[in-house]
């Protein structure tokens, strides 16, 4: 690793937080060449973003270890919402759930970074030779213009430094100004036992010290922070508005009389401020608490003064607002003071070659427990984009839609932080002629309405090559499929399998391994004119040159790059595999048939009836056709009958894999 | 490591399967010191028993691996019986649950043996210093019967022998008669990445390879299969017949047309034989075929010989069977054949000192997939019974219970392979007046009773000082609570923590640790009559020489010897963790209050209402108080207001650990 001659790879991704550990754990499960560095010399062990929205457990889910997120996690099942009295003292005054009912097959839960980063290592160490290279810095830039549109080439060129142990661990000691010894960022007392090995390696790091190599890339990703260095070397800025507040953190197992500390909790005192209480794992509670910049250092303005904040200022915030309940403290774990603007990139990438996720591009207030989601979410939603288009399997016009895609997540990201944060913060109201007040009606609908943003569910992406929305030339009937919604996530009920009579949630048919794919949707097939239609389809999917065979690189499997899944509506025993064309269960000559390709909207033995026609309103005696995207977003929806559009889909920004033919 | 200075153990293991490591992790999690060797050089990696009943599961939950073995395994949902119709082709005739609806929340699964060690290793080493020794051999076996009766003392002497690498390696190479090279046990295609470090381990076997030691033990068991050298050695036998049978046993991936081919099938031909079908992880299929000794080999009548049977034969029986189907393969897995005898150990001790489990006493057919399941339950049985003793906490009489306990299941287990195996291996009744032949109707029949027995769940443990059935001085009254059945595991429902809203299978919360659990269920605490009910228990437990107290060694954590649990009826959102005495949600002066205790039988936001007491049959006006052993078996069932009777059931057994004092 001299610094003379430059290696080069498909994709180099700076930072190995949550959303360049998603990044290359797609890239990993696609097998693509990638490399992930991290300036710092470990992962997080505590403290730091704990929440996770169900939509985030369902991506987890989608990489194989949502359970693990699921079994080590606290759940949040309500939020209470309490309020003075007409005599100033606090009640319960709401119950609400914390994840809307019915909307996801997993509820919000609370667990802290560090396991996050272990889940995903874990996962890329499972299934390729992709390891996270610590304790390197990027220290130059290059972007060749004129190679850009080059699918071939290696238009990136970057300088890194390898540092040395000492260089490498971030100085996070406790800023407080009582000389407290307890750190607020990365300390071991509760280290999990599969992360010792990151300690070990820590302490190699003096080897490659101080060395600094070239890479060139065809590929990078920008996932470092919200002091991005990539970000700062393409000259991108953000734009928004810093504020005032600045908030106290603090987690600690709490000895409290209070009797919801163990729910969510939005606590509005008369006039000694608000208190989010947020239950986590481990007896853990996490307290924030707003500190304003007037009552704790003057009101210096601009900037505040973080210095004066210590455990012990929070503590005694919150034991003002929680009165006459009795709150303290034997075991603190991790504690911070932060204020923070709510800015959104102004480009999210530059030509489509260097790409900038998460706290790079959005910065905003913590509470809503959304930074992390949104973070790993957006390369959820670039990491298959780039794998495909790097395998050769798709064209660069996809790439676009990154941008398009989640900058105006970004956007009601803020938007959402604002409006939650000046009612948060806001003074409650004493009665209703109270106009500077907060009412609590306000507060409670909003936190209503909060909570379906919240969940990650609603997102809802526009008209594009990869949504075959209104304004496209490929037309989707969305009326064939009325909750199956366009744009939005493929949403899940329990179907069975035809072959073994299994239940499954749907959604976990759909992992996350780059594949897209078709859902047949053929209603009754117990009903001739039903089956009719399916042997139709099946004879245009078996022609030699169908898309399924069309985009599917010789030699590779089947399904590898376009899966078709079927449920259908007849009686579980009306039917077998054997009655659908070989397409649908297509063979191979060493595993036999694929018994693991049709499904039914059935009752199940155990696990109750998916009802998946009547929920999703598909007609059993019509059907439908729907193209679902490797992230589970929704491209199109249409007719059982027509192959052609299907076709004609993929063949806009697919390649074609067959020898001496491109599109 | 010399042969000279014996060393002490608590409990010394011999034989490292499924039984034995049961006993390890037992052991582990309860803190014992102990020790388990096999002279194996290295666990097994595929092959082997493989079905999982319910109940084990739930066992492996309680474990902390219960969904390891969910996610890993295939599951068998619909058992389909196939034979033939009138003109002699063989028809699908019923299809049966595999699991009876409603009996557990798991349903039986399959997964194989060596992924099953694999959890039990891990859960081993992730809360002990316990390791299996492996390539070691006991010589040499004493037992001092003057010390039997004195609790501490050492009266096991064993000699063990450490192998070397060569000696330690079993030689299950083919007995194939044609030369074919497929290997019938421990190969290693398909290892798991997991189980990599144990083939590193068996590599260093040499270094202490053929130096011996002398082992002094308190407790000793015998897990060490079906040859039993610890049977051996204490004299003891085993009761019971041979068979003629052989069968072949062939794992494959297969390639065929028969639907059904991922279902449990039991597939009758009119002439050609039977076949039962398992269908496995990782595409694999099982198929059981019976092998009569005549037409293979001669008749040379008592052990047959098994040299002529190799995987040729038995597919080519199968594809008898099977016709018109057709049915190949490309990829074998491992196969064996197999001649049994049906037998139960006339002793499960000697002296309650040295105890066999599993294969060591009882043998029988592997086809209803039992064996491993009431092996790995007869160490259950007895792990936390050895474990209670050796640490004071308990005296010697609980554990001759687990003769009482577990030679009963045995027979059960015999009688019911012995039905079972008859019926499968008969020819099918050509019609009513074929009286030789089995009729269709009673081979479906006995299927469907037999899988109530094969879930694990029937057991129903008798009368014994820790079972308080009739005819014990302490006295139940199991009408308060008629589906909380006395001697059997305790049922399943969902419940809601008081403290945040969160849903539990009840199951969940009965983690096996070696606590004893007295639950109480106090009815509708919003009425004042059941309010005073629970302020009077809440007393008399808060009391200095309470049952909690008593048995809980000075500076131990409340509940690590009885753990104190309530689900009540009122309303969730009627009461707080904080209406009910102390005792019922203990303090902690590190920790705070413990929010983890009181429980609801309510309506939750996302997984509906558990039904507890109208499930169980509860009173809502009386309530009652339940005794629940460390392995979930109901001990007793009693009055909300007789706290005595409980006292006085923990006093007949436990020992009292305050100073000065005894029973």
């Amino acid at each position: 690793m001299g610094s003379t001659s430059p290696t080069n790879v498909d994709v180099l991704i700076v930072g190995a937080g949550p959303a360049g550990l998603m990044m290359a754990t797609w890239l990993a499960k696609c097998g693509v060449n990638a490399r992930i560095v991290d300036k710092r010399g470990t992962k997080v062990f505590n403290g730091q973003a704990d929440g996770l929205q169900c939509r985030t457990l369902e991506i987890f889910d989608s990489f194989d270890f949502g359970h693990r997120a699921w079994l080590e996690s606290n759940h949040m099942l309500e939020i209470c919402l309490w309020n003075p009295d007409k005599d100033g003292t606090i009640r319960r005054s709401d119950r609400i759930p914390d994840t809307i009912p019915g909307i996801s097959r997993f509820q919000q839960v609370v667990l802290h970074q560090g396991r996050i980063e272990r889940f995903f290592l874990d996962s890329i160490e499972g299934c390729s030779d992709i390891r996270v290279e610590r304790g390197v810095l990027p220290t130059k830039l290059e972007l060749d213009e004129s190679l850009v549109d080059d699918k071939d080439a290696y238009p990136i060129t970057v300088h890194l430094r390898h540092l040395s142990e000492e260089e490498a661990t971030p100085q996070q000691r406790s800023t407080s100004a009582n000389g407290q010894s307890i750190e607020d960022g990365i300390f071991r007392s509760n280290l999990s036992a599969d992360d010792t090995q990151e300690l070990l390696r820590a302490s190699q790091l003096n080897a490659t010290a101080n060395t600094e190599e070239i890479v060139k890339a065809k590929y990078m990703l920008g996932a470092d922070g919200a002091h991005s260095w990539v970000r700062d070397q393409l000259g991108f800025t953000l734009e928004g508005e810093s504020t005032d507040y600045i908030w106290g953190v603090l987690d600690i197992v709490p000895i409290t009389d209070f009797p919801d500390i163990r729910m969510r909790c939005a606590i509005h005192s008369a006039d000694a401020g608000s208190v989010m209480v947020i239950p986590r794992e481990n007896k853990l509670v996490r307290l924030y608490i707003q500190l304003t910049t007037t009552q704790h250092n003057g009101g210096s303005g601009g900037r505040a003064d973080r210095s004066q904040i210590n455990p012990d200022v929070i503590i005694q915030a919150a034991q003002k607002i929680m009165a006459p309940y009795k709150i303290s403290y034997r075991k603190l774990d991790w504690w911070t003071a932060y204020q923070i603007g709510q800015r959104v990139g102004t480009k999210f990438s530059a030509h489509e070659r260097i790409f900038l996720a998460g706290d790079a591009v959005h910065t905003h207030s913590p509470k809503a427990g959304q930074g992390m989601n949104v973070s790993m979410q957006d390369t959820f939603n670039l990491g298959w984009k780039v794998a495909n288009v790097v395998k050769g399997l798709s064209d660069r016009s996809i790439l676009k839609t990154y941008e398009l895609e989640r900058r105006k997540i970004a956007q009601q990201l803020i938007e959402f932080d604002h409006r939650f944060s000046r009612l948060f913060s806001g003074r409650p109201a004493k009665d209703v002629m109270d106009e500077e007040g907060i009412s609590m009606e306000v507060f409670k609908q909003a936190f209503e309405k909060g909570n379906m943003f919240a969940s990650g569910i609603a997102v809802d992406y526009e008209a594009s090559v990869i949504v075959a929305k209104e304004g496209q030339p490929i037309t989707s009937s969305q009326s064939l499929a009325p909750n199956i919604k366009l744009g939005m996530r493929m949403p899940s009920v329990k179907v069975l399998s035809q072959a073994d009579a299994r239940p499954w949630h749907f959604q976990e048919l759909l992992k996350s391994n780059g594949r897209w794919r078709v859902l047949v949707l053929p209603g009754d097939v117990s009903k001739a004119s039903q089956m009719e239609k399916v042997q139709k389809l099946g004879e245009a999917l078996s022609k030699k040159d169908s898309f399924l065979r069309r985009f599917t690189p010789e030699g590779a499997k089947y399904d590898s790059v376009i899966e078709l899944l079927t449920v259908h509506a007849a009686p579980r025993t009306s039917v077998t595999i054997f009655d659908f064309p070989e397409a649908f269960r297509p063979y191979d000559e060493l595993d036999g048939w694929d018994y693991w390709k049709i499904f039914v909207d059935d009752q199940s033995y155990h696990e109750g009836h998916g009802q998946m026609y009547d929920t999703f309103e598909v007609d059993r005696e019509k059907g439908c056709v729907v193209i679902i995207r490797p992230d589970q977003y929704i491209s199109y929806v249409g007719p059982l009958e027509d192959y052609e559009t299907v076709d004609g889909f993929f063949s806009t920004f697919m390649v074609s894999q067959q020898t001496g033919s491109a599109i």
